[in-house]
């Protein structure tokens, strides 16, 4: 493509690795940079998150691997993926590693890096929109406003096993006026109950983002306390981002004018 | 472009206001949607921080508006942009708004947003990059790593008056193990102090990113007791990203086979 060209993008080479983030979902919010990549590669290791209209611009003969830990398709362990993304490199294939969000955002980027790194693979990162700023813009909640924030904290609500981290001191935590969770579906009830306890209001503002920037956004509104009920009440699955604080009531002076379209 | 048809682009329409975000700096990280935006409206007006080689992105008979408040040249108002977007806007161009960074994290986006919706022109947000994700992964310094922390904290460094902001609990922000401050450079000595403090310990890692993604990127790496002195010795100026934690320290572990070339 001529803005290819433009904007002097680097040759991908044989034996390369790139990882790159794919943005929160919306393909339209894929960067430059990650729509040249899909459109070089020969192979494409990519996660559950990144959706089909993504991987329909890379090129016709790109091989595409899946390498997500979710749904109904067998999983890799994240030993095996980067095994994987090494064999393929060593064979001397132009490998995409392509992961939605940003791929040093709560996504094991780094462990993928170190692994690179350590076999001596030429490798490079290409940060994409984190599915929580992204979703956020798109749910019309500002992650930050003068008056509301000179902060915000950003939180996994699980680790490699699937439990609760268990370095997070969540009496700071509470202290921080906005807090953003990802994957904190399943450990929410217990987040709620930890955080009232030291110390957060039981009315504060929660929103929940489904699918975030998808044609299939769920964004629900409600109170610390009350959203356990909700979530249950409006069925409302992962993939979800969770936003606590006074930003979410920030979302009602905002959404009356936003232009609304088939996919945002 | 074919791209924009392939993925079904809205039309910019008259009398809209488009608010987007640019990215870190580096136009290869421009999402497709800003692309387009730069590429359909009539009148840009954008901020200090919106490179010259993005800005050449823009259809050739846009009008290119600076709102910046840094630099030489004359400076506007927050009211005073907000109140030429209006006009343009009613005037019925197709207005783009550019920030650099992502509209709504410590960019003032929002209060641009409330004033949109108050004076009932239809607009639309659109997400960046923000800049220190992307700078963090253009210096190699994972956002998070798994055994290295499970949250991370944004914070700004200066409010609308340039002062510090009153409303950041420093304790709370101490027993964060990752902060990554926005505009810090300023107030650094006197955060630095508060941090210590508050129990930060003294040889904590810290880095600051200069000019992040762009080809002036330059990275230091400190502790931060020393950082103010490392600060003054190599020079470093604003716009940096400041990030302290033990992430940085994960740099070393990734640099080698990074590829670098001609603007990461």
């Amino acid at each position: 493509m001529q803005i290819f060209d433009k904007l002097n993008l680097p040759k991908f080479k044989k034996g390369e690795v790139w990882l790159v983030g794919a943005g929160p979902g919306d393909p339209r919010l894929l960067t430059i940079f990650a729509l040249y990549a899909l459109s070089e590669a020969n192979i494409i290791i990519y996660d559950a998150l990144v959706s089909d209209e993504i991987l329909s611009l890379s090129s016709r003969d790109a091989i595409l691997v899946y390498a997500g830990k979710r749904g109904g398709k067998p999983s890799h362990s994240q030993e095996n993926i980067s095994q994987l993304v090494i064999k393929y490199a060593l064979e001397g294939k132009k490998v995409l590693r392509l992961k939605g969000g940003d791929p040093y955002v709560f996504a094991r980027g780094a462990e993928e890096s170190f692994i690179l790194n350590e076999n001596k693979i030429s490798y490079r990162v290409i940060p994409g929109i984190t599915s929580s700023i992204g979703g956020m813009a798109s749910a019309s909640i500002p992650a930050t406003s003068r008056n509301t924030n000179s902060c915000i904290l950003f939180l996994t609500g699980h680790n490699s096993n699937g439990e609760m981290p268990d370095d997070i001191d969540w009496a700071a935590v509470s202290k921080i006026p906005v807090v953003v969770m990802y994957m904190a579906l399943k450990h929410l009830p217990v987040i709620i109950k930890r955080l009232i306890l030291e110390g957060k209001k039981k009315d504060e503002p929660i929103a929940i983002i489904q699918n975030a920037t998808l044609i299939t956004q769920k964004v629900l509104e409600s109170k610390l306390n009350n959203v356990s009920k909700d979530i249950e009440k409006y069925n409302i699955k992962s993939p979800a981002i969770v936003i606590l604080g006074p930003v979410v009531d920030l979302r009602s002076k905002l959404i009356e004018n936003v232009i609304k379209d088939a996919i945002t």
